[in-house]
């Protein structure tokens, strides 16, 4: 079993706010991330799938392939976006960096399920070079 | 002479956005930059000294006081904060990273005369680790 | 489940010396490292927490709160110090990477479990940034 | 359990291509890496070894020593070599970081099987900073 | 004046060998890097222009733009190639870092100036992290 | 004129300390650096030399000659060694980054100057990724 990984940055505000708190709560609770004019970061994104190496191309995946559906189903609604306003997975829950790998595990698995031979195995987001979270999915 | 140099970060919004012209023509400029929820970076802020490292202590400056004026000046203003719409130098100018580097130097070159036997020599804004801009003053 | 991350540096002292040996020994088996004087690192210590997110804060664990453990527990002890002559830890065991990431989990470990929710994961820590140890605890 | 890891970099020619397949479907699965002048990377190795640290020492293995079968088994084979022309596994396989990886694994898996005490765990091979394989043996 | 610039990776192949010199001298004086069957690298091009920002956008030169040129001038000719044998810059002479600083410089310099506004201040080239030629143009 | 640049790294101890003062007075000033145990760093060398490419080799110097004259004259003195109780220069002065630039400078100009054809032209020394000093020479 070989592990795959392919990087990729992208660009984003967010804020973090729970609607059901008053602004003090919200302030005391999340700092100076709760500052409703957003600030931003320049994350990382990294998807590893897991499989076999093709026996003719020595491929897990085909590394353009994974370029194109991290562009097609993440990148092309995060990069350059405001993840509150702009991307429906934040309209209710809170664009923490925990939440961010979720939802990008949810949005390219069903690509990489689909193409079959490999399965994705971990997501990490990366809010700074200090700052990390994985995912490896339910289970 | 020395250049003794400190880095620091900070992590903000902003958009790229001329009140002057029609909706078509900003995005037509500023392409992805013109999305006026905003997007964002973590900046890296790197400022240089010059000058003759004293026969005493063997500094240039005091790297703990030039670390409490860069967070004094420029990164109590700018970080987690959304350029565009909270911090005077960004209401009309465009928060590019030419005129981030710029604006830094007008924050930082005060405290630094101020001091005395130091002056400021560089100002370096990296948006991205792929994009930066430098400002050596007037002159 | 999701590992959250953080990272932090601190700069030590240290030497690789067995008081049992001669110190031909000493030099033999540590080379380099043996000398008495010491040598040092800016280490990064990598903290790995896993838990399931919050469903109201979005938190696996408080970020704020991580890094407040890593430098009362951790950075210090360890920042700008002689990590032989001044830890408890390495009054007689060897300060090598791999055991200061064993040290490093049980100055944390006891405040993440206090702190209920999260348990802590995975020690790193960087010697260089060619050289790390990690450490998951017992079984 | 510690898992000890020390990388090395290397610089390397490689193509893709398949004798059995025309050449247009070499240009068409392997695009800009089917040039048969070859191109080349920095590549880095990252090696993994498990074991408890020595009570005498605090080392899982001697780090000098990793050095050593690092350079002798994987960088006088690979480093400002050509992959495809100069090296036995790639005569026939595809040079894929997921191929480097394994191969990789088998030049230096006797080696630290030989030294006793701590096993290989995991060979990280990096192409570029965006891509990389890991291979962990098999089962 | 501000300096702004922007860094973009390719990789290439190369080797050193001078035509004029017998296999003898070659590997004296090149070593490692006569191997005629070729070694690569991830190489770094960094450009650095400078100019006034532009008062009305805020740039001294738009960084789309200034991207564009990078990929057609430079990129297209030099990523995933053979430098020796597919470049015309590098038919005779040796493809050294020095030596890609001064191409890059050929190959960007009539862009920049036919642009007007701002002009061509510095390229960099990295071989690797650890080594990296500059060049600013004829005096 | 090209600016040839090499890296190399090093791991020292040291403690800012002047003698002619009271231990309050170091602390004061000093801070964490006037713990007279010693803490360290992993330092980065970064030497620039100026020239014109050789027309027959593309060197502006070769870089092998300039790594051997870096350990020889830098990294054999410096390199896991207590700065202020190995090293001649640092018995009196203070090792700060700055006083590091100067006296790296020093060791390594002659060398440089004895091999003819190109100059030294920029010393830089990192303390951390964060700090860092620069010396050019003399005017």
């Amino acid at each position: 079993m070989i592990y795959l990984t392919r990087r990729a940055t992208f660009s984003a505000s967010h804020y973090y706010w729970n609607e059901a708190w008053t602004a003090e709560k919200n302030e005391q609770v999340f700092g100076r991330c709760a500052n409703r004019n957003g600030h931003g970061h320049n994350y990382t994104l990294e998807v590893t799938v897991a499989g076999e190496p093709d026996t003719v191309t020595g491929f897990v995946v085909d590394l353009k392939w994974l370029k194109e559906i991290m562009e097609r189903e993440v990148l092309s609604a995060w990069d350059h976006r405001h993840l509150n306003l702009e991307t429906p997975e934040f309209a209710a829950a809170i664009p923490t960096t925990e939440n961010l790998a979720i939802a990008a595990w949810k949005r390219l698995e069903p690509s990489v399920k689909a193409a079959g031979g490999a399965r994705l195995s971990r997501i990490r987001i990366y809010e700074t070079p200090e700052i990390f979270a994985e995912y490896r999915g339910e289970a």
